[in-house]
């Protein structure tokens, strides 16, 4: 394994004599540069601890060195072998949930993973809404940053009662966040992030020291560096768990939320982008749709009340045919919503069973599911009791379907390679993990390739600050990494749109790019 | 001038464009590259301040560095050019007096210099008294390091209101102090200091956070690091004044008070000791002195009242003769004790009037000013008005200069040199600065040599504080020169009573050693 941010040293030190009357501290400088450690900065906390520490534990010490981006600095001092105590922090600071896991150091395993939402979101559900709530107001900015370092504290607090291990005594942590929320955690206006030219205060603000962000560890806090403002620290933790970096097969990575940010590459060259893909990924925009929690619909499928008497022919006369729905609800209960996974599935439902056309356009006439909402104004599908998914819900999805395929594709047709020279697709974000790759496919979310190739590599932001913890030499590896990285500007692009129009279709305007989609449609029992 | 552990640095930045937008921070990182200055640390504190600072100043900003022993960390932001306003403090920690100066890191200006008695007195008068206080007593200790952490912040708030400099911006300090006084100011308990082995807590505690130290500055508090036990920070820090350890011709350090300390070597070498002196030359403990106060008697000469009568023969006939006693008083009016350098002209005068003998005792028939005090049950010399100079303390004063001839003899013969190949003698503390040479010289306190050799270096604690704040290369230099200075521990030596006993006359057993007082003594008109 190899050497992580923190280490915790057992010394076993010889104790001073007339004739070897070093300091206690030399004593312990001399043990440690003996075990490979360098020249180790003091800290008054340590110097402090030294006596009676030393001489009550007959000189056999544990000391807690942590690394700050260019050296060790001595943060704690105990009695005794207390070396297997080696606890570090690694945090997501997502915009809505903070996920947070305390790890054993030593071993690398994750004793608990606790997530909470942000408490930014007193400030504005939205991003830019805090950001806009605290531009040139550094007390509301100071609200913003408080809210988000009690997020924190209250996760450590959340940890140390389920463990009984004191977080306080954490010697680092690894957050990995997007430019804006590793401003607001550092206190920085974030409007920054947001305007033209897009120059941002800090993206590579590197190891603070945790007293000066108000959160109580020993030691230091890494912030993963951004690439750029829309491409944060998030991303860059991202590609460190895939490691797609190292490869020399190419890979695509793809974080999908309200925004999308994606790289491809391989450990010869990166290129990456990020734009808007709207938030209808995240289920929480639409009409009935609720984040994945209890009583939220995650997988769906129809099939024909009595396939008997179902018939291409029947379609083809649009005589009404009846569909039973199959729901897979969070938690076992009655169905209070639907979350992204279960829209995606819905909605390949809805086109494989085409009672929606390829624009997404309900096909009234096709089930007695679909019906005019005159409350709302538009047609919606019944998919249980009270519960409907409505028109203007699915335009807004294949919108969001839209410019994601557009940002891979565009950033595939910058390489000039195709899908079939990728790898592997690594698709990120909590989301993913539960998405049925087939029905994200049918709907054009994702590319027509071999599923075997798209991986749901859940929080992957979580997985690489968690690596990083572990593993010293990825903070060496970062400024080269981000060098390497290649940006563009979506927006900038001036064909970006014509393509997103292109790809505003189930599954795509052109369905040669979906061959395996068009095999379903043409075999489908109800061509 | 070399680069001291502070910078203030101009920065005129291109502001962010479309086609450059490099986050604030990285922006003044690159152009800090540019100037050499390296990879810089950033800081929240910073951090926090590039919005809407840079903005608002049109890119043109100061910004702060300060050394950590390592690398140069950001500490302070600023609009427009403010470099001239580059501010730092140097601080002597004197047990009893602390002296700190103001300087202008840029021109190496010291601007003003304050000091005030060390708060500590509080908990004992001296040192040891202190040490039993907070030994083993965390809320005791804490105390004592209160007390030394505000009489710094005092200072600093004197030296403010002086100079209406802000002392919380300034960027470093650098503290020369013992042993027992850098504990005291970290917080460390003391009492290994004085109790064997002697191996203390910390003597090389390096830079520590000002803020760590609840010392109000914006970098780091540099601790001069010690030897040993007895040789401190204080005497490293006096080397560094004296500049001995670069020079080829041999010096030699002196630094008297309660103790001794001494070096002697050059380029090459270097050999150190240290031991109690006893407190008589720092004018507190004898039965009239005063510390170098207004009213204090600094020096003092002896004339015939009528030089006319006076003959050989009447000395010899044990005639009493009678003496005008020329004082000068700090302050210029009337005497209310006598200093240190009092003491040393007072018992040379008696000394070569034969008032006293080689052993210091007084000759009572020769003078009507000596007098026998039924009170003090003892001898004494009035040298003004109501102002005694008593036999004990001259016995006490010439067992201390014994121990000071007795430390420098040894020192010197475990080099194998002679006083006649030592280029310089160099007496450090407040002290030395006001004692006439050849008064010392007479009573055998300094050696026998060309008064040019001899100088009275005053505060070197406090020089050497000053120029490594204004020089970083010092701070590379002080491992190897520790490394290269050799301790003795003057207890140890077997023969170190019996030297010193031969040193208790005035000016020595062996007349020899002082052949310029030997001739004074001969051409004495009262021979």
């Amino acid at each position: 394994m190899n050497c992580g941010i923190s280490q915790r040293i057992y010394l076993e030190l010889v104790p001073p004599a007339e004739e070897d009357n070093r300091s206690s501290w030399q004593r312990i400088c001399d043990s440690l540069q003996k075990k490979g450690c360098g020249d180790v900065k003091a800290s008054a906390f340590v110097l402090r601890k030294l006596y009676p520490l030393c001489e009550e534990a007959g000189w056999k010490l544990t000391i807690s060195l942590c690394y700050d981006g260019r050296d060790w600095e001595a943060v704690d001092l105990e009695a005794g072998d207390t070396s297997d105590a080696h606890y570090g922090l690694a945090v997501d600071l997502g915009s809505t949930t903070v996920a947070m896991q305390l790890l054993n150091c030593n071993t690398g395993e994750v004793l608990v993973q606790e997530s909470a939402y942000n408490q930014q979101i007193a400030f504005g559900e939205d991003i830019l809404t805090r950001i806009f709530y605290s531009k040139d107001q550094p007390e509301q900015l100071e609200e913003i940053r408080l809210a988000t370092v009690n997020t924190i504290t209250g996760l450590m607090e959340r940890i140390a009662a389920q463990t009984g291990i004191d977080t306080k005594k954490c010697l680092s942590m690894v957050v990995a966040g997007n430019t804006t929320m590793t401003h607001f955690l550092i206190g920085m206006d974030a409007f920054c992030v947001f305007s033209a030219p897009y120059a941002v205060q800090a993206d590579q603000p590197g190891f603070l020291k945790g007293k000066e962000l108000d959160i109580p560890i020993r030691g230091y806090v890494f912030c993963y560096p951004g690439k750029a403002n829309y491409l944060g620290g998030d991303i860059i933790s991202g590609m460190v768990a895939t490691d797609l970096y190292h490869r020399e097969s190419i890979s695509l990575f793809f974080d999908v939320g309200t925004n999308g940010e994606l790289v491809v590459g391989n450990r010869d060259f990166l290129l990456c982008g990020a734009g808007a893909a709207g938030p209808a990924l995240e289920g929480g925009v639409v009409k009935t749709g609720m984040r994945a929690a209890e009583g939220a619909v995650q997988h769906i499928r129809l099939s024909h009340a009595d396939p008997v008497l179902v018939s291409a022919e029947c379609a083809r006369q649009k005589e009404k045919a009846a569909y039973t729905v199959q729901l897979d609800v969070i938690g076992g209960g009655a169905p209070t919503g639907i979350c992204g996974s279960g829209i995606i599935d819905l909605i390949s439902e809805l086109f494989l069973h085409r009672l929606i056309d390829l624009r997404g356009k309900f096909v009234p006439e096709s089930s007695d599911a679909i019906a005019y909402r005159p409350e709302e104004g538009e047609y919606a599908f019944c998919y249980a009791p009270g519960l409907w998914f409505y028109q203007s819900d699915i335009l807004e999805f294949i919108r969001t379907k839209a410019a994601a395929y557009t940002m891979m594709e565009y950033l595939l047709s910058e390489t000039e390679l195709g899908l079939e020279d990728v790898a592997d697709f690594y698709m990120a974000g909590a989301f993913g993990t539960h998405v049925n790759k087939e029905s994200a496919v049918n709907i054009g979310m994702y590319p027509d390739v071999d599923l075997e190739r798209i991986h749901a590599e859940g929080n992957t932001s979580l997985k690489g600050a968690q690596m990083l913890l572990l593993d010293r030499q990825i903070v060496e590896e970062l400024p080269e990494i981000l060098d390497r990285m290649t940006y563009v500007q979506f927006g900038a692009v001036e064909d970006f749109l014509q393509k997103m129009t292109a790809a505003s279709a189930l599954p795509h305007t052109d369905l040669e790019r979906y061959p395996s989609v068009k095999a379903r449609l043409d075999h489908s029992a109800y061509e």
